[in-house]
């Protein structure tokens, strides 16, 4: 696997597993009915901000990250960023790999630290990766993510210093 | 003092203010050097988001807040909220009025919670409005905000469920 600046040609790959993904609606507060061309919008981002994606060996697109400026002015040193792997290539290390890499990126560009603003508590397999990274949560917004079948339940904000 | 819609015939009531408290840095997140046109476009909210100036007997426009959508899709019933007051006018309730307003027009909305995600910890007035009113910290950024005379303090997140 290496990870690579995103380019427009990867942008069909990522596409279909990013619209399932949206459209289930159980991990990410995308409005579920986004459609292509604004999520493209806002997931292909320009520099200073910055869109990567994994590869396999045989060129599959396995799952992408952005990252970006989390605030701005007195706060623009907190950076945060978003993950999405493909779900037949779940499990393979494909998110800790991107995780990594982000991290790495925002360490060389200056931020002292990463926030993630909404990770939903349900997603366990998320919280658990970004804890092993060194994350804390460190606060949860109560009832804040309506989960397709759960229900309303909590949307942590993750951080971790660099 | 009373609340309303805020115009385009406002903004040069608003700017000046805003202007000050941008550049001096040490209660917001905006860029130190935002320019009046950025600001504007940043300020003056349309449908389903919002901006009000709160506004004197007279005609004097005391202070301003903007309200929108914190997140979208599945945490889309989560509201958020901006204020500044006029320097020469705090201390008379202004922000109080301001705060009322916001979380009624929240309310009204079908807004579920108010979050704010960014509010500095030195800015200690502003915390004491905002649990006075009924909010909590549920997490705090730590060394989230570069103060321009304190250095790094920590930057809050703040909730009230509605």
């Amino acid at each position: 696997m290496i990870i690579r600046e995103a380019t427009a040609e990867d942008w069909p790959a990522i596409w279909p597993f990013m619209h399932g993904i949206i459209a289930a609606g159980e991990t990410y507060t995308f409005d579920r009915d986004t459609s292509e061309s604004r999520a493209r919008a806002m997931w292909m981002l320009s520099a200073p901000s910055r869109t990567v994606v994994a590869v396999s060996d045989d060129g599959t697109v396995l799952g992408t990250a952005k990252m970006n400026p989390n605030h701005m002015g007195g706060a623009s040193h907190i950076a945060s960023a978003s993950f999405m792997v493909s779900p037949e290539h779940s499990g393979q290390g494909v998110g800790r790999a991107l995780g990594e890499h982000v991290l790495s990126w925002a360490r060389a560009e200056g931020y002292r630290a990463m926030q993630f603003n909404a990770v939903v508590a349900t997603n366990v397999r998320a919280v658990a990766l970004w804890r092993s990274l060194g994350f804390t949560i460190i606060g949860t917004l109560p009832e804040g993510f309506l989960h397709p079948t759960e229900g309303y339940v909590g949307l942590h904000i993750m951080h971790m210093p660099l």
